[in-house]
């Protein structure tokens, strides 16, 4: 069998951020891989369950931590189609992921490579061993622009409605 | 009645840190507060749970979400004994809590004022309203020290039992 690529990972955590889109939460998706084998998978549920750190990240973490029983994940990689947020980050060295491939870049919440370069701050450590960007960037990216894109059409359409019920 | 200080609700969370002293965590404790109201109170348990982001603002916050029904706690504030991590501190701006209480720095992990100094950081917006630090400074910090202090006689004694042994 041919051992699976970055891209392949990336594809997976891909359908997760679809599955966010289809019930209308923001389409992030995340994969976790331990020796070329997924052990979880998450996406975006902040609507659904009401709750701020429902990132794609931090469950799939969760998730990880519950199937493996330790907090320490330092034999696994994560795979998220886009840069993570800063609580996002933060639980990813917290966790000590050994791996972090992301998808697209988020020029106003990213915090490995964007608003914060994390591999400069001292003392902070536990960042993972190796960050690759930019895995399937056109497709990570154009999932979140056409889901913007589409709400930004909808938000005209209910506004126009509006005025004509006025 | 007295209303309560930011004093009185810092006694509280310290009440909390000590309850992860007591089960061997690492002594940090968080409480939510709303309109005079404690909403949620956490400790940290991420030996206990084997999660990496059992820290005691991240329960504490999700503890208040579940209670209120939603993700946004813009009307709430969070006092915790130690300077938040990245995480936690990314957490925090999530949930939009209003203000922001803790007790002492972490000049290793504090990610408000000490490695970043969350203010300065352009476009991530969502960073409580009030930021004050320094709140029980002194019991807050011995909590913590004692606590290490303690950890690292239980390694030399166990060390030195070690070597008696063989």
């Amino acid at each position: 069998m041919k051992e699976k690529t970055a891209e392949d990972f990336m594809r997976l955590a891909l359908r997760e951020a679809e599955k966010a889109r289809v019930i209308d939460e923001v389409p992030v998706g995340a994969v976790i891989v331990r020796d070329g084998k997924v052990i979880s998978r998450a996406h975006n549920l902040r609507e659904k369950n009401q709750k701020a750190d429902a990132h794609a990240e931090m469950l799939a973490i969760r998730k990880a931590s519950s199937k493996l029983g330790t907090w320490c994940l330092d034999d696994c990689d994560l795979y998220v189609t886009l840069e993570p947020c800063m609580m996002c980050t933060g639980v990813i060295g917290l966790s000590r992921i050994h791996a972090l491939y992301y998808g697209t870049s988020d020029p106003k919440g990213g915090t490995v490579d964007s608003l914060i370069q994390i591999k400069t701050i001292r003392h902070i450590g536990t960042y993972p061993k190796e960050i690759h960007s930019g895995i399937l960037q056109p497709e990570c990216s154009a999932i979140l622009s056409d889901f913007f894109r589409e709400k930004r059409k909808k938000k005209k359409r209910d506004r126009n409605e509006f005025r004509k019920a006025q």
